[in-house]
C-alpha cells in the first residue's frame, strides 16, 4: 500500500497579477524562498512518497516549467491537461492512472501553490489519514483547516461524530459541505466548529474511482474509454469529452462515505496579495516590502518591487506590485477584486 | 536699444522626482507637447527678440542638452555654470556679458520651466515692460502674477502707486517683497491685491548692473576682475569665489528703483505633481493620466506611466509617476514633500 501524492498545478493564480500571468501562475512564483510554491510543496511530501510516486497535473500552456522546475521527477509523472476542466477530471484521470501502476495506492491529492508554515504536522496530517485507510479503505478524507477567522472567500466542512484518533489528531465523519458563506454565515460557521475546505484529500484510489463511478458515471465511462491509450493520447480523448466540474460539487458533496481531520499547520493559500501580506515577515511599520522599496510615512503597505525603486510617501494599507509589464496599485482590502482586472489583460 | 532675453534653465526640479533628474531636470522634461518647457520658454521669446540676443544660462551637467534643444542659439549664447549660485551671480554675470556687446541693452530675465497658457499676453508684458524703460530706463522692473488662491509656496510683492499704464498693463512702485507667507498671512496678502513674485525681470543691463555695485559690491568686482577672460575661464574665475545668494534677497528687496506689472496670463511655475495635475486635461473621472494606464473605481489620481502600464484600482487623488529607475506614489497633497525624497534618491 504504496504512498502517492497528486500535485494539482492547474491554477492561472489570477488573483496575484501583475506578478502570476498565465505563463506563469502563482504556483511557478516563490515568495521568501528561492523555491517556487510549487517546488515547495514537492519537497514537503517527499517526506510521505518516493518519487516515482509523486504526480503532477499541470496546464499544457506550463508543463515545460513545471518538468524543469521539478527534475527530480520522471517526465511521465507531469501530466498536462490540453484545456482545464476543474479538478474532477484531472483526480479521476490520475487515479486511473495511479491504479493501474499500484492496484492499492493511497493517494493524496494536494494544491500545488498553497504555503504550509509547520510541515511536519502537515505530513503528520497526511499519514494519519493514510493510516486510517487500512482499517477504513472506502472512505474519503478531506483534511479540514480549523479556521482562525470568519473567512467569506472559502468554502466549509461541517464534521460530525469522531470515528477514531491518532498522534493528535481525530478522523470525523463530515455531516455536509458549505459553499462560500456570507460574513454572518461565516461567524456562525466558526461557532459551529466548522473548518475551512482547503481542497486536499486522501484516499485509496480504487476507493475514488468507485464513487466517481457511482456519481460521475459518464465521466467514469470515458475514463475506460481511453485507459489504453498511452498518456498524451489519452489526455486529450478524456479531455475532449468530459465535463468541467469540480471535485467538491461532483462527488464529495454527494459520496456518503466521507471523513475529514481537523488539523492546524499554517496554512495559507495566498488567495489575495493581503493574504500574502499577512504572511510574510512585515517591517515595523507594518510594511511588507520585497526588492528595492523607499517607504517614507507609510504604513501596512504590501510592496513588491522587482526592477525600478517605489518610493511610497504618506500612504497605509496599499498593495503596490510590480510585475514584468504592469504595476498594480489598489487598497489591501481591494485585493479580491484583482482577478477581475487580470481577467482582461493581456498576458 | 534691442531686446535681450536671459532664459535661466539652472534648476534642477526636484518637486517633479522621478521625471525630472539630475541629469534631466524639469526644464528639460515635456508635458502635453514635443517641445520640452525650456524650448517652449525659448519659442516664446523669439516673438521678442532675435536669436542672437536670446541667452541661456544653465548648469555643466545639462549644457550639451540644451544646445542640442536650442540649436538655433549661438553655441556662446548657452553658457554653463560650474555650480549653482543660486539667481543674482548668473544674472549678474549675463548682464555684464550682454553690456559688453550692446551698450543700450534691455534684459529680460525669465525662468526656463514655467508654463504659460497665455503667450500673447506674456509677450505684450514683456514688451510694455521694455517700453516703460525708454522714459524710466533707471528702473528694475518685474512681473507681477495676479494670484488665484492663498499659494503659501511663493513669495509676494506688494504693489504702490501707479506709474504709467498702456495697452491694459500698469506700471506700479513696489512698496516691499514678502517671503513665502503661512496660510493666514498668504489670505491676507490676497485681500490687500499682493501678487506673487514669478522671478520675472525687466531692465537695462546697465541699471541692473549699477544696482549690483551698489548692493551686491563684491559680486560687481568679481565681474571686473573677470570681464577681459574668454567665457569659460570667466564663469570659472567668477563662479570659483562668487557668493551664492538670489537676486530677490541680494538685490530687488534693497534696490530703491524697484516697479512691479501686474499681469496675469495663465502662469504656473509646476512646483509639484498637484500642480501638473491642476493644469493637464483631466477625463471624466477628474483623472490627468499619460502613457499606459488603467482606472478602475479610481479619481482625481495623477498617473504618469512611461512604460510598464500603470493599473489603479479603487483609490482617489493619488500621485503616481514611472520615471526610468523610480516609481513615486504619494497622496497629491503630499506632493511638496516630493523633493525631500528627491534630495536623497540617487540621480
Amino acid at each position: 500500500m504504496a504512498y502517492h501524492v497528486l500535485i494539482m498545478a492547474g491554477g492561472r493564480g489570477e488573483r496575484l497579477w501583475p506578478l502570476s500571468r498565465k505563463d506563469r501562475p502563482k504556483q511557478l512564483l516563490s515568495f521568501d524562498d528561492d523555491a517556487t510554491l510549487l517546488r515547495r510543496t514537492f519537497l514537503r511530501v517527499r517526506e510521505l512518497a518516493a518519487d516515482e510516486n509523486i504526480h503532477v497535473i499541470t496546464s499544457a500552456a506550463i508543463v515545460e516549467q513545471v518538468r524543469a522546475d521539478l527534475p527530480e521527477l520522471p517526465q511521465a509523472n507531469v501530466m498536462a491537461e490540453p484545456c482545464g476542466r476543474n479538478t474532477a477530471p484531472c483526480i479521476a484521470f490520475a487515479a486511473s492512472r495511479i491504479l493501474a501502476r499500484d492496484k492499492d495506492a493511497v493517494m493524496a491529492v494536494l494544491p500545488s501553490d498553497h504555503l504550509i508554515a509547520a510541515p511536519t504536522v502537515f505530513n503528520d496530517a497526511l499519514r494519519f489519514a493514510g493510516d486510517v485507510l487500512k482499517a477504513h479503505p472506502e472512505l474519503l478524507v478531506t483534511i479540514g483547516i480549523k479556521p482562525s477567522y470568519p473567512e467569506t472567500g472559502y468554502g466549509y466542512i461541517a464534521p460530525d461524530q469522531t470515528l477514531t484518533g491518532a498522534g493528535g489528531f481525530e478522523l470525523r465523519r463530515v455531516k455536509a459541505f458549505h459553499e462560500k458563506p456570507d460574513e454572518e454565515r461565516a461567524r456562525g460557521y466558526l461557532e459551529k466548529g466548522y473548518l475551512w475546505n482547503a481542497g486536499m484529500f486522501v484516499w485509496r484510489a480504487d476507493s475514488v474511482l468507485a464513487a466517481i463511478a457511482q456519481h460521475l458515471p459518464a465521466m467514469h465511462a470515458l475514463l475506460a474509454k481511453t485507459a489504453d491509450l498511452d498518456l498524451d493520447a489519452a489526455l486529450n480523448g478524456f479531455y475532449a469529452e468530459v465535463e468541467s466540474v469540480s471535485i467538491d460539487f461532483g462527488l464529495m458533496e454527494h459520496a456518503a462515505n466521507v471523513a475529514v481531520i481537523p488539523a492546524e499547520f499554517g496554512w495559507n493559500d495566498i488567495g489575495s496579495w493581503d493574504a500574502l501580506g499577512n504572511i510574510l515577515a512585515a517591517d515595523d511599520g507594518g510594511n511588507v516590502a520585497r526588492g528595492p522599496v523607499r517607504l517614507e510615512e507609510s504604513h501596512g503597505n504590501v510592496v513588491l518591487a522587482s526592477g525600478k525603486k517605489i518610493v511610497l510617501l504618506g500612504l497605509d494599507d496599499l498593495v503596490v506590485v510590480e510585475g514584468d509589464d504592469a504595476i498594480l496599485i489598489c487598497p489591501r482590502r481591494r485585493s479580491q477584486d484583482v482577478s477581475r482586472i487580470a481577467k482582461t489583460e493581456a498576458g
